[in-house]
């Protein structure tokens, strides 16, 4: 299993990954699925996978080799001897990036899925993605299995792929578009001490990546590993507060209390 | 949708049932999903019911009419005309219930849920089984779709049918084998506050039945409409700790905080 969060705020964008992956209860190991596809002056784009780790991989592989000239009319560049290719460098908006990173999810549903679904594996992938190009602010999508993808906008301002429901209900109730970049961070920390604690196969270290919609600020990347005293805080903290929380709600007035 | 919970504590036994149903996003109802099966002195056993409407309906009619005498050994007992049907008021323990309601929902899957199969609707079933025959403590089941079942225990002192994920962090975060019966008619509240945050299939009124283990205490059945004033209040306090709770951790020191 695995869960990823985007979160598109005012602020900026946030993504944040587990890195657990398992083949059954008896195989669990970790792999990085926090990808940075690009990282220059004028485009910085990231990637969150969640599935079939050979899809996820193929996927990611196809879209950092480029993927090869088709009839969409994009603009074709070189790369290694000439071979043609279509990329993220060429991407003129984060709408054409989606629409790239659609394409490899089909192409690799074609090859791979097409080859594990011979032998009855079920095979899948979902993507967010996010970042930026040129000036243009901050987007965030999610890139479905079948290669058609939606936008993050301002009224649910999170995306979810993976094990998202144990940990959707704190995001439900306090994340707004307006809630700033730091908060935001412990508000996705918390999404994912939710889930981690619900589901084996969300797993901590995590990888974090923060980029302020400011862009004088640095993009922040940062791995949350599995005894960060941060996290670890935060997760003690939380639970005495819920704990708090609870026994200060009073109790069902048509209830007696024993006690 | 529907979400179902069930706590089996040391103080005694809790379920709590959504009513709302659905065919489809645009064809909402309100069907009651908690049924006193049987409530006599001796006797006082509690179902609540996920799934297909007319499968669930179906199931506890066939508990309520008598199942048909098979080849089990179950004692038989006279109904109406003569017809020898087996019941829950013949079952001497709660293990037995469970056996009986097993076979109810085999029962249904050969008739309505076969039915559906033939015109490719997806139809199932499952069953939260709550109550105490005699002397003997109150025992909680979870009657699965092909009829087997499992038993509550106090590891984990609650089981869930329907849409369960939402609800389940803040029961896996504070609910123990020893929490007070009022305290965890709470945490089941705050569980489907939660659901019902996150999902519009689950939603209120609902079903409330509260067991106390001593049996010198009666048995509280108890109505929660969709103005309950407690309820509210208990969602809108929830609210109010879990923004405090969030603002009050501190921020991660490795970010600065833009404010």
């Amino acid at each position: 299993m695995t869960y990823c969060l985007g979160m598109l705020l005012h602020d900026g964008l946030v993504l944040i990954a587990d890195t657990r992956t398992n083949a059954g209860v008896d195989n669990f190991s970790s792999f990085k699925k926090l990808h940075t596809l690009i990282d220059e002056p004028e485009r910085q784009i990231f990637a969150c996978t969640a599935g079939s780790l050979s899809m996820s991989q193929s996927v990611i592989g196809l879209i950092q080799e480029g993927l090869p000239a088709g009839a969409g009319g994009e603009p074709a560049g070189g790369l290694g001897g000439g071979e043609v290719t279509r990329s993220l460098r060429h991407a003129t908006t984060m709408f054409r990036a989606a629409q790239l990173v659609g394409e490899a999810v089909q192409m690799a549903n074609a090859t791979v899925g097409r080859a594990l679904a011979a032998i009855n594996a079920d095979a899948w992938v979902s993507i967010l993605l996010g970042g930026r190009i040129g000036d243009a602010p901050p987007v965030l999508f999610l890139v479905y299995n079948a290669g058609n993808f939606i936008e993050c906008t301002p009224e649910v301002p999170f995306l979810q792929i993976g094990e998202t429901k144990y940990g959707k209900p704190i995001l439900d109730r306090g994340l707004t578009f307006d809630t700033p970049l730091h908060e935001a961070v412990k508000f996705g920390f918390l999404s994912f001490d939710s889930a981690m604690r619900s589901n084996l196969g969300v797993a901590r270290p995590l990888d974090l990546m923060a980029m302020p919609r400011d862009r004088t600020q640095p993009i922040l990347e940062r791995r949350i590993a599995e005894d960060d005293p941060y996290f670890d805080d935060l997760s003690a903290r939380w639970a005495r507060y819920l704990h708090q929380a609870t026994e200060s709600i009073p109790n069902p007035p048509w209830m007696d209390d024993p006690g």
